[in-house]
């Protein structure tokens, strides 16, 4: 269950109303015509489970993702914070960057006969999945054409040249429906086949979010169009966008978050103006110690939202031992870390508050699959529908497209 | 060695050589009345190679860090981005924040025979790090005036409470100096001590940061005030500063880079006005999936500065395989992943130069400990720089304090 506290000072006029209903009508438009398509992957993906029933997958234990950005942080994200909550969960690696380093340290840890590789690549070209790929063939001798081939996956568009590639080798394929986004794809075959091959819940995971999603579009979730209005609205002030986790296994859902929000709303609107709000992820407390001074005394150009994690499920009491010189720390003893890091947060939220920085919080009761689906699914919603109020294309990234020519120019010299 | 690639456009006017001028005397003053201690600690530090030399340490195989902020950051960084490169370097174990499932993960993985504990704070009495010492304290049972003193390690400032409870015990103690704030501690016994017993080459971080300083102070660093001029006078324009660096293990010096100019340059400045610069750090290629968008085409309020490491000393290559359907990333073919990734940074930066967005650059032609002491010390004077510019005291926290009070108010309840 999540829980959802507003602090945002909103005022309710027929202006901000008219705004918010055009938005929401604008998802139920995108929705109901299929033109974009990841409200429906709650349902949609359930069909990869049944598919996934039909491949022996006994002997795997590794699980290895080739792929970067949108085709790796929703899995990072999920596997490291329902890890420690899952029994039996098979091994994840990660092959994301092109980074010499990292390559070779991660290739040491693989073992090919008990490996599956899961190539990751919505368009097929991304050149750090397709170098990365070609490594490995030739490092562990893979061969595409013989018993190796019941380790490879492929996740990708239909009809893409990696598409191609999987079908002419006839390696196990899933497809990334069309009219889903790169970075709204975590729901879609690119986590959900892996991430249920390890052993999480996924049916669980689909459920949190397909639940999030009916509830927004029947009505219910209102506090989402007024925070969508409210950071659209404040956008020129209060441009930076603080998402501050209390748990360290959090850490990589926040650079889903930012992802996500980052390239969804960093564009040129449709009066030819430059848009756009900055994310930023912070861990609680540890960056009480970092970042919270900028928040507290610098510019007021941040709003920050404060995510808890209620109960932790882990029995860990400080100690009632008083050590010489230390007395005054005593206030703490006999209380449960799980209660100190939550009232850490409440602390500093109320000192946030205090300073004249807009905050909310959203407090989930436990970690688990229904409540991650729940919140990725809000932030995807929240994502389209500050994205419909500031009038770009949510869904695309054209300012990338530049590097990656000057990438190929200079490199094909 | 470090090169420095300058982009920002930046006017040479009276006005600005004056600024300039100011602000390397405010540091120079710092330095000479030692007042800021930070600038002398490459020198300073090198008593407690000494002192270390005079403690059995050959049984212990693990250094387990209890601290946050100041106290952890900058060890962290090093610690990960050295270790690649350095032989036979001892486990390093990092007990941070209040997250109880991270304390009993960590605590699962040390081996009391054969582990030290420093117990790391200025004060003496941040909350996290004395109540993760009390745990340990019980849950090892470890002896506070028998055999285990051996292996417990105190740094904090003279006359601290811990000092007071380090001199009780009779434990090893290591004092910062009262003139070296938290986030500029790396290099005084917070960083050198536990390191340089961890098996890193402290002589020579401590070597590359001093020659920067030194440089510096002799007038040779004139880009340091130039850049220092440029981030101070558009920081209402370009108020959010990112680091982009390109290698996975430069993501904890982009961290401690965080904290040292969130918390040093987000204060009220002596007008009473909110100042202050956000910065971010980014890890390339994977922030190209991720943040690029948004810096290309969002509002220009950022400036990005682009870390590169020119020989990664690992020997990788793409091999030269053509795979069915994908031939078209061919071009890359036989190319080094150290080549590949350095592409790419290149590239990206031509791009957001292009977009018009502020950059500039500094490349290391390698990971050693040199360089990132150098690396460390730039940072550290470029932050001062701005503050001196900001006229804010640059060296204090006062905006952290009040949630520490509401959490002691809620909490002795």
């Amino acid at each position: 269950m999540l829980s959802f506290g507003k602090h945002f000072p909103l005022e309710s006029t027929s202006a901000s109303k008219q705004k918010m209903d055009d938005a929401f009508s604008a998802l139920k438009e995108e929705m109901q015509s299929d033109r974009i398509g990841y409200y429906k992957l709650p349902t949609h993906s359930l069909t990869h489970l049944e598919t996934l029933k039909t491949i022996n997958t006994q002997s795997i234990k590794q699980i290895v993702i080739i792929g970067i950005g949108g085709s790796s942080l929703g899995i990072k994200a999920i596997n490291s914070i329902l890890r420690p909550y899952t029994p039996d969960v098979k091994e994840m690696l990660f092959l994301e960057n092109s980074d010499p380093l990292t390559i070779k340290e991660t290739m040491e840890k693989i073992r090919k006969e008990e490996a599956c590789f899961f190539m990751i690549s919505k368009s097929g070209s991304t050149i750090e999945t397709t170098s990365v790929l070609k490594t490995l063939i030739a490092h562990f001798e893979i061969d595409l054409d013989g018993a190796d081939k019941e380790r490879l996956f492929v996740v990708t568009d239909a009809g893409s040249v990696l598409s191609d590639f999987a079908k002419h080798h006839q390696l196990h394929e899933f497809n990334i429906p069309d009219n889903v986004g790169g970075r709204f794809s975590v729901l879609s075959a690119v986590g959900v086949v892996p991430l249920a091959m390890a052993g999480y819940d996924m049916r669980a995971l689909l459920g949190g979010a397909g639940s999030l999603i009916q509830s927004f579009f029947a009505g219910n979730e209102n506090h989402l169009l007024e925070k969508a209005y409210w950071l659209a609205s404040n956008s020129e002030t209060q441009s930076i966008n603080v998402l501050f986790s209390y748990a360290d296994r959090l850490e990589d859902l926040t650079k889903w978050y930012v992802q996500l929000w980052g390239e969804s709303l960093g564009k040129i609107d449709t009066n030819g103006k430059r848009v756009g709000l900055t994310p930023i992820g912070l861990i609680g407390a540890v960056d009480q110690h970092s970042f919270l001074q900028l928040i507290i005394e610098g510019p007021k150009d941040k709003s920050v939202t404060f995510i808890t994690v209620e109960d932790f499920q882990v029995d860990l009491t400080i100690p009632d031992i008083t050590l010489f010189g230390i007395e005054k720390t005593d206030f703490i003893n006999s209380q449960s870390f799980n209660r100190l890091i939550n009232a850490q947060c409440d602390a500093t939220m109320q000192s946030v508050i205090e300073s004249g920085v807009g905050a909310d919080a959203i407090a989930m009761d436990k970690i688990s699959a229904e409540n991650i689906g729940a919140i990725m699914a809000y932030y995807e919603l929240l994502t389209s529908l500050v994205g419909s109020m500031f009038k770009v294309n949510t869904y695309n990234q054209p300012g990338v497209e530049l590097g990656k020519q000057i990438l190929y120019k200079n490199l094909s010299n």
